[in-house]
Formats: structure tokens, C-alpha cells, sequence
């Protein structure tokens, strides 16, 4: 019934030609592309690494993602398999440091399967021992064992308390007994579960001796190192088709009674003795560590560059893409020459910028405090969650609509998979739930807001008020009431809008507190309280990390002060950024005056200058 | 490498039993669900019709979709023509009527190749002479031909005047030579043409007796009836894999000099003689009169029905899905008590049902129009097309965004395949593009509302305002400067909020209409001005067109008088329809003070209370 389907070939359609108007772009250039490049790959001897990996991984054909869009599940993963076990062979031969490591799953868009195999060994490192490290980490890096994390449960996620797998010591014989008690107790998810996997940390409620210690992480075997069939005990398999990665076998694993030895705990920061006596060394939040690990990770490993090659193949498009014309004596105009489509992509690509800057101070500000809160020191560990948290959950929301604001700038074509398009967006969009719900994450921002607020405004003065995490020390800056600007131009100033942002997030902070404060002082249950003001903490927790974004962006810029050109064309990317998140929200600058209406009009129309300004005078890629 | 992969089959896991958790919800019942579903499919007999055949597709296993999930893209496209033609055979031996064709595809969610042969039928009793509709009509109902329609090139899709393809009269031969000039002028798209058709009705600009005469219609054969190979100049294939629809063989065809008859052109609207004069019978628009059909067809039957899923799908969920605790000393709460899950699923509830009366009112007003414009009569067309035009756009928009927020509602559960979830927004996301790109779409009714202001503000009292077409009689109607809301529960009525989207939009698209006005007063080029203030002119026919459906709702709900419990609880969706939008746009409503910061808050504190309101006093599933 209907024609065979096959695959038309063009033969080397690919000619490495540069289409003339692509070409004709490029000509116009305000800066030197290079030393932005060296500027983003954080120095000019990145550059050159990621390139020399980038041209092993592109030119190698084991690497070849050609016929990825063609090809089934079952091929899609067996691919991947062959790719994540070639990239290991290059590793050892070619001696990739972990930072190339970087690079190479960079260059393979992740299309491999060792992401979460990688994942493991970082857990491993946050929660083990110096001597467990010592253990299992060869046999990762070797690929004797294939190993995976696994947290999440068929019926719990966000709340880790409502685990159900169980970790029940066994003084008699020194071994755990990890237990699924329930079919909603089933570990669900897990990288390279389904199929893969020889080992996993599964994260359990541990008793001993006779008591609830809470979460703990256990190494179990889950498949025979010798024939890979299920271990005793273990029921396994893949979860099934998903809205992106094909390549990755996600799957459950049922444990039934299953032991493992008493040194399978990872025991940094608790312990248990053979007696049973369990000792404790970090605070309940230490088992997070992990988690806020990853979180600072995916924010420039996963999250961003969905949105950065979106950005990329949406802007090229629009300008070989000719339609309509804009005078009628006119030939077809390039599609980027319409300002309805600039007002697309440009906030995308200014928001592109604005990520990277703020993901790389954040992951700066984790590198600071990482080594402390290993050695025990968890004094930055609440604004660090709440750091990563909320950007995290910010980048994730805008990553997903802007991918796909770019994908539908592209018409027709961007719904054709050979776009790329389809394919970023249905993987970053997987970002909104892994790693902490995003709802759930903006909430926990926003206790971090609250309490914040209390802090600063409860005793003037004080010690706790001097001691505010620097990321809100805002609420404690002198407030203007109304913005000062009296033309538009006025509005392209990093100092106007990063003050107008502040003073936006502190309303409405005020405001959530506000609205607390009032149910519990008139005896409403706290916590029914809390939940009926949740959607007002909400818009508070956005309001404060795009705050964060237009700040760092902007104390970004400022170290460009030797790079005049790039500084230049960066800064109209901060203005957009800033303006197009004020455009969006005007009712929150509108709301208490501090903006008026024709301060409103007026940021319009630096904003739409802007966009006029950055099409004809910058060279975009 | 791995464990095979192997479906476990957990036999008969749909044991038909309803959980108690949906149970004891659906206990709660404040309305007769019985007489809501008569309201929505306009009658207890349609309900009727409806369930008989659906009960039909439902119990017949060659509809079965079991397997729709696992299946490859080839495997996806060979069931789906299995079960068109299993429909075909099922519409002949059991007389279903057009309408029951509706009700047939909608059980079968398009999961049928059979959609654009339809469209081609429908393209031809628009365009079609009585003569031709006779002639193809019964070779197409009975599939003696599958035919499809091919407009959009690799290279065009919004400008038709930018159309490549030719055809060119021959009056020796009495033929019209169709032709693919460039690769550009390749038609792309078609849905049934990469494997299936064997005729298209393709777009091509006519030149006869030497001149250029604009888009025409004309029947071209594709495929042998013989035996289905490529007939002489044709080159044709599929345009490969897409975001969704896997089953639809959309398809390029490239047309080398290919000759059809004279009588292949249809000719409702214009006609070659044998001779090459060219006869013209109705407005340039009558060609695109087609466009109008399916746009105000696919209102209903495309793009709607994923949010309704989504909302059904994700309101289940939501209430057997137990994370966290609202109090420490609670058992694990149904996310659906959260504020914030309240806050992500009813807006997505409330505007499905905005929509549906909206489409509803629309499908009326065409049926009233339609047989006018086929008389020839084209007064009607230019609202018609205003408001089908900007129907789509926005609901396109907001179908897409609601599917896709009801998907992240659920977590990670909503990014399995087997939830539904991501097979309904990957599907609806196509509706930004097909049909009308929605930007070109908001622009288009954005001029037509520029025309209606001008014609309302330029001569007051003159015809030309009486005449003004009755979407955009609110511009004309006395406005309020102030809301007039005094406390949250003011904004509970339909006239206030209906009155306050009106001045919204009046007052954008006053100011859109300014900002035109300034800049060709002071010289600037007038195609130009437009380009540079289109971003305005969006934004001012989104407010028309959410006015537009706040508007429907409201009066939808007048006419339910005599069912005052089922008039009570839609009339809180639409409450929340139209206090939703004007949250999200707080800005709009604030700019000129029209609402005050206070009133805000007010229309936020009465969203809130409708929320809860929603949640504890209705069934909803």
C-alpha cells in the first residue's frame, strides 16, 4: 500500500558552501568574533581545546549523528551505546582530561549514553568516603561496572521525605536489606536503567537499630557482571517511549528484599557501625549536596545550549528565508528584516547571553563553596540551593519557550525534525520537571525570600540584617519610589533597570510577606496560609531571579572594560534583556507608579530601537 | 550490548475500575454532567450520534492504538492507511453522514491518513464548478482517486503572490503546462503525497493570452492509477520526519512542464475559454475563500481537542497523584490542593471552554456567510476573514501553551509518551504554522482593525460607522476612563470585565493606529511606518481577539437561562477566563488607569477565591 519508503539521496548535499546571504551577514562586522568566542569559552586556551576535541569527536564517523532522525528506538540506543563506549576508548587513548570530558558530551549534544553513568561517579564523590571513592570510582572510569542514580519513585518526586524504598540494617549480618515495599515505591527513571546499568545508588529511608535516619545512598548490583541478567531480588526494564531521549534506556528497578554490605552506604556525612549505632556528620541537607551539584551543572551542560543552537539555526534561517516584501517595488525581504521576527529571536538571543553569564557566576560561587561544605562548613549551602534553585528553574521556563519561540519563528520548516528545532525543543523541555520540579524550586526561593525579608526588616541594625547572603542584599539598598527616566533613552542604563528590577522584586517579596503575615496574624493555619499565597510567592521568586539575570549580565559587562567593541555590542544585549523582561511584567512596574504610563512607552521605544539597532549594526553569528 | 528490549506485558492492566480517588471527586456533583455534555455537542441527539459512533471505533480492534507508541514511523503510516480505508469501507456499509465523518475523526484523534483528501473535497466545493464537483466528487468519496492539496513551497508559504509554480495556457492544445521553475518552487507539505495520492490540486499563478492572472486551482495528477508509480515529469517523495504526525505522509512534489486539461482548472470563481480569454467571476479574495473553510473547520477539529485532553488528562492526574503536605500532621495531599496546580490547570479549563463557545460562535456566523460567498456575494468576507484569521492565531497560541503547561503540570510522568501528553502538544504545536502562519495572522487582522478604527473615528455619525461590522462595533461604544470595581467580588460580572477588555483594546489599537499615523505624517514611507510599528499592531489584536472570546463566553451564558446550575458553574470559568487575562496583561489595564494598583489586586484576590471556589465546589471530570 502506497510507494516503498525510501530515502532519497543528494548525494553530498552538505558542499560546505556558505549561502551568499549568510555570507553578506558576516561581512558586517562591529567586533572581533574571535575574542567573544575566547570570552565565552572563558579564555583563548579553551577555545583551542574545545576545538581540537570538537574536530576528533566531529571528523570521527563512529560519531556520525546522520541518520539519528531515521532511526528507531531500539537503534537509537544502541548508537548511543556504541558511542558512549568509543568515547571511553578515546579517553583512555587520548587521555581527555575531565574538563575536555566537557567538551566531548558538548559535541555530542548528549547523545551518548554515559550522561548519568558520569552522574553516579559525581554523587559518588559528593556523598562517599575518601576510601569508597577510592573503590568505586576506577571501576566507573573503566567501565567495569555501569552505574546510575536512582532517587525518584513511581509515586514520589518532589518530596523526598515520602521515599518509600526502605534501607533496614542487619546487625547480624552487617547488610542492608533494600526493599520496595509498594509497586508506587518503584524506582522510576533512572538513566540507563532499562537496559544498561550493572550497579545503582538508590536512595533509601534507613532504619537501624530500630530507628528512621532519614535518606541515605546505597550502592546496590542490579544486574550479574557476568551474564548481565537481573540479581536476585531485582525486577527491571525500561519505562518506555519518551518525548525525547530515544538513546537513553530510563528505567525501574522493583527491589525485593535485596542485601548489600554494610559498606555500600556512602558514609561522608553519616555512618552507620556494625553494631547498628548510626553516626551522624552534616546537617538533613547534606544528602542534597548531590542534587545542588547537579543543578549548578545542567545549568550550562543541558539546560542553556538547546536555546543557543535554536538561536543559531533560527537567525541563519531568517536571513536566507525571504517572504513577503516590504515595499511593494521591493524583491522578497529577508524574514529577520521584519521587526515582528527580530521581536522574536532577539530577547532569545539577548537572554542566550544573559544565561551564560549568569550560570558561570553561579557556578563560580559553587566552586568557592564546594570544598567547605565538603569538609562539614554548610554555612552557604542555603543560598547556594536557593541560588541554583531558582535559576535553575528560571533558565529551564525560558529555555523551553524561547527554543520554541525559535522553532515557530521558523514556520513550516522549523516543524520539520531536519531542522533540529523539534528535537531541542522536546529535549530541553524534559528541564521544567528533572532536577527539581520547577514550581517546586521557585517555592523554595521564595521561603529563602521571605526569610530573607524578615531578616532584614525585622531588627534594622542588627547582626543578622548585616550577615543578608549577598544575592538579596538588595532588601536592604535605599529604594527610589518612582524610576527617574525621562526619555527612552534614558532607559539604556544598566543602573536604571537593574535598580528598577530590585525594586520590583523587593515589592513584591514585601508584598508575598505581606499577604503571609496577614492570614496567620488573623489565625489562619500557617501552612494553609502559606499554600493560599503561593501563586503571589511565585510571581515574587520570578521577579527576584530575573533580577539576578539583569544583574549579572551587567556586572558581566563591566569586566569588559579592555574589549570596548564587544563591550558594546554585549551591552545593547543587556539593555534588551532588561527592557524586554520590564515590557513583558509592566504591570508590576505600572502597579505602586514606580513606572508610569509613558515611562511604559518610553521603554517600548528603546526597546524597539534596539531591536533596529542590533539587526543593522551587529554581526550575529 | 544490553538486554533486549522487550515490552513487559502486564496482561489485562485496564482492569475498567475507576480509582477511588476520581470516584469520590466525581461524588461530589453540583450539576447534571449529563445535560452540560448535550449542551456541548448542541443537542442530546448529536450526544446520541456522537456515542453510537464512537462506541463503534472504539470496539472495533482495527482502530486499536495500542501500539501506537512503540511503532516506527513507516509501521505508523502503514496502520493509519489501514484504518482510512477500514473507515471508508465502514462510511459505505453503514451510511455515515458528513457530520458522523466528524465524530469519526475526532474518536480517531487524526490518527488516519484520511484528513487532507478530505480538504481536498472541501477545496473543491469551494472553488469547483457544479460540473467539476460532479465529476470528482464521487471518484474521490469512494477513493477511486486520494487526492490531496498542495499550495506551500520549500520557498513560500505566507505570500502567495510569491508562488513559483506556472501554469501556462496552451490554447493549441487546450491544455495548462504546470511547472516547478526553481527548487524553491518545489510544493512541500502535502499531506498524502509522499506515498499515497494519486492527484493534487495545486496552486500555481495562471498566465494565459500572455498574461499574468494571479493563483489558480488546478487538478493534477500525481501517480499512475495503474500502478501508483510517478506519472511523466513528475518527481515525487516524502518530506521525512516531523515533530508529530507520523502517520501523514506529507510529501514534495517537483513538476517538470506537466500538461492537464483545460477543464482541470477550477472554475467556480474563474475561467480560461478554449480560446485563452480570461474570464474573472469573483474578488481576488474568492480564491482564498478555501483558506477561510479549513481555518474555521480546523477551530474544532484540530486545534481545540489536544487542550481538552490535556485538561482531562492532567485534572485526573491531578487529583490521584499524592506529593508532600499542605500540614506536617496530613497524609501526602492531592497535588490538585496546591494553589499553584489550581493556578497552572483551571486558566488551561476555563479557556478550553472560552473556546469552544468562541468556535462555536464563528462556525455560526460562517454557515450564515458561506453560501452568500459562493453567490458571489463577498460582503461578509473581509470580517470573516478577520475573525477566523484571528480565531486561529489565538487559539493556536494559547492550545499549544495550555497543552504544554498541562504536560509540566504532571512532572516527569507528563514527559512519558504513555501519558498522552507529549504526543498532544507536539501535534497542536504544528497549528503556529499550518493554516496561516499566527503572526501573519494577528497582522492581518490587525490591518482590518486599523481600517475599522479609522472608519469609526474619521466621520462620526456617517454610514460608514453605521456599518461597522459587529466584532468591532465596541469601538465605536461609549468608553469608561476609570473600572469601576470597588472590591474584588465587582469583578464577578461579565459586563465589567467584558467592558474592561474592550477599552484594553480600543485603546491599543488607538495608540497602534497613532503610532502608524506619526510616522507617515512626518514622511515616513508608509510600508516602512507598518514594519516599524508592527510589534504595536500585535499586540493590539491580541487584546481584540481576547476580548473577542471573553465576549463569546459571556453571551454563550445568557442563553443558558433556564439551566441555572450549569450557567453557575461555567459562569465561574468564564469569570476566571476573562480575570486570568487580565492579570497576565496587568499591564494593558494599568498603563492608562484604567484600573488602579488596588483594583489589581482585587481582580487577583477574586482569581484566587475563584480558584478554590472551583476546586471545592465542582465536578469536574
Amino acid at each position: 500500500m502506497g510507494s516503498p519508503m525510501r530515502r532519497v539521496s543528494q548525494e553530498d548535499t552538505w558542499s560546505g558552501q556558505v549561502h551568499p546571504d549568510i555570507a553578506s551577514e558576516r561581512h558586517v562586522q562591529s567586533f572581533d568574533v574571535e575574542r567573544l568566542t575566547n570570552i565565552l569559552d572563558r579564555g583563548a586556551q579553551n577555545t583551542a581545546r574545545r576545538r581540537k576535541v570538537e574536530s576528533i569527536i566531529h571528523s570521527d564517523p563512529e560519531f556520525s549523528c546522520k541518520d539519528n532522525y531515521f532511526m528507531t528506538h531500539n537503534e537509537r540506543y544502541e548508537a548511543a551505546v556504541k558511542k558512549a563506549f568509543h568515547t571511553q576508548m578515546l579517553t583512555q587513548s587520548l587521555g581527555w582530561s575531565e574538563e575536555e570530558l566537557v567538551y566531548v558530551y558538548r559535541a555530542l549534544s548528549g547523545d551518548t549514553v554515559l550522561g548519568v553513568h558520569t552522574g553516579f561517579l559525581k554523587a559518588l564523590r559528593s556523598l562517599g568516603s575518601e576510601e569508597q571513592i577510592a573503590k568505586w570510582e576506577p571501576l566507573c572510569k573503566t567501565c567495569r561496572i555501569i552505574a546510575t542514580y536512582a532517587q525518584t519513585e513511581l509515586g514520589h518526586g518532589t518530596y523526598l521525605q515520602g521515599l518509600e524504598t526502605e534501607a533496614t540494617y542487619d546487625a547480624t549480618t552487617q547488610e542492608f536489606v533494600i526493599h520496595s515495599p509498594t509497586i508506587t515505591a518503584t524506582k522510576w527513571w533512572p538513566g540507563n536503567l532499562g537496559r544498561s546499568a550493572t550497579h545503582a545508588l538508590v536512595l533509601a529511608q534507613l532504619t537501624c537499630s530500630g530507628a528512621r535516619r532519614g535518606m541515605h545512598a546505597f550502592i546496590v548490583p542490579i544486574r550479574s557482571l557476568q551474564d548481565h541478567t537481573p540479581l536476585p531480588g531485582i525486577t527491571v526494564g525500561d519505562i518506555g517511549p519518551k518525548m525525547n531521549f530515544d538513546e537513553l534506556d530510563n528505567g525501574f528497578p522493583r527491589l525485593d528484599h535485596v542485601r548489600v554490605p554494610r559498606e555500600n552506604m556512602l558514609n561522608r556525612f553519616a555512618q552507620v557501625l556494625s553494631d547498628g549505632t548510626y553516626i551522624k556528620r552534616g546537617t538533613e541537607q547534606s544528602n542534597y549536596l548531590f542534587m545542588v551539584v547537579t543543578r549548578v551543572e545542567i545549568l550550562l551542560g543541558e539546560i542553556l545550549p538547546p536555546l543557543q543552537k535554536a538561536c543559531v539555526i533560527a537567525m541563519r534561517y531568517s536571513v536566507i528565508r525571504r517572504q513577503s516584501r516590504l515595499r511593494p517595488s521591493d524583491p522578497e525581504a529577508k524574514i529577520l528584516d521584519y521587526q515582528t521576527q527580530q521581536h522574536k529571536l532577539f530577547p532569545q538571543l539577548a537572554m542566550s547571553y544573559a544565561f551564560h553569564f549568569l550560570a558561570i557566576s553561579i557556578l563560580e560561587f559553587f566552586q568557592r563553596s564546594y570544598n567547605a561544605i565538603l569538609d562539614r562548613d554548610f554555612s552557604l549551602l542555603p543560598e547556594l540551593h536557593a541560588l541554583s534553585s531558582g535559576t535553575k528553574a528560571m533558565m529551564a521556563d525560558f529555555c523551553i519557550q524561547g527554543a520554541e519561540t525559535c522553532r515557530r519563528a521558523c514556520g513550516g520548516h522549523g516543524y520539520s525534525k531536519l531542522s533540529g528545532l523539534p528535537s531541542l525543543v522536546t529535549r530541553v523541555s524534559a528541564a521544567s520537571s528533572y532536577e527539581g520540579e520547577n514550581t517546586v524550586l521557585y517555592l523554595q526561593v521564595a521561603r529563602f525570600l521571605v526569610k530573607s525579608y524578615l531578616q532584614a526588616h525585622m531588627s534594622p541594625g542588627s547582626t543578622s540584617q548585616r550577615f543578608l547572603p549577598s544575592s538579596v542584599a538588595y532588601l536592604t539598598a535605599p529604594d527610589l519610589s518612582r524610576c527617574p527616566a525621562q526619555r527612552a533613552a534614558d532607559f539604556l542604563c544598566p543602573e536604571l533597570y537593574t535598580t528598577a528590577w530590585a525594586h520590583v522584586a523587593t515589592r513584591l517579596i514585601k508584598d508575598s510577606v505581606y499577604h503571609l503575615q496577614t492570614r496567620t496574624q488573623s489565625g489562619q493555619d500557617q501552612h494553609e496560609a502559606w499554600n493560599q499565597t503561593t501563586v503571589t510567592h511565585l510571581q515574587a521568586a520570578k521577579a527576584h531571579c530575573y533580577y539576578t539575570s539583569v544583574k549579572s549580565f551587567s556586572e558581566a559587562l563591566q569586566k569588559l572594560e579592555n574589549e570596548p567593541a564587544i563591550q558594546q555590542v554585549l551591552k545593547r544585549l543587556c539593555h534588551l534583556h532588561a527592557l524586554h523582561g520590564i515590557l513583558v511584567n509592566s504591570g508590576d512596574f505600572l502597579h505602586d507608579g514606580f513606572l508610569s504610563g509613558v515611562q511604559v512607552d518610553m521603554a517600548r521605544t528603546a526597546y524597539l530601537d534596539l531591536l533596529l539597532l542590533i539587526r543593522t549594526r551587529t554581526q550575529m553569528f
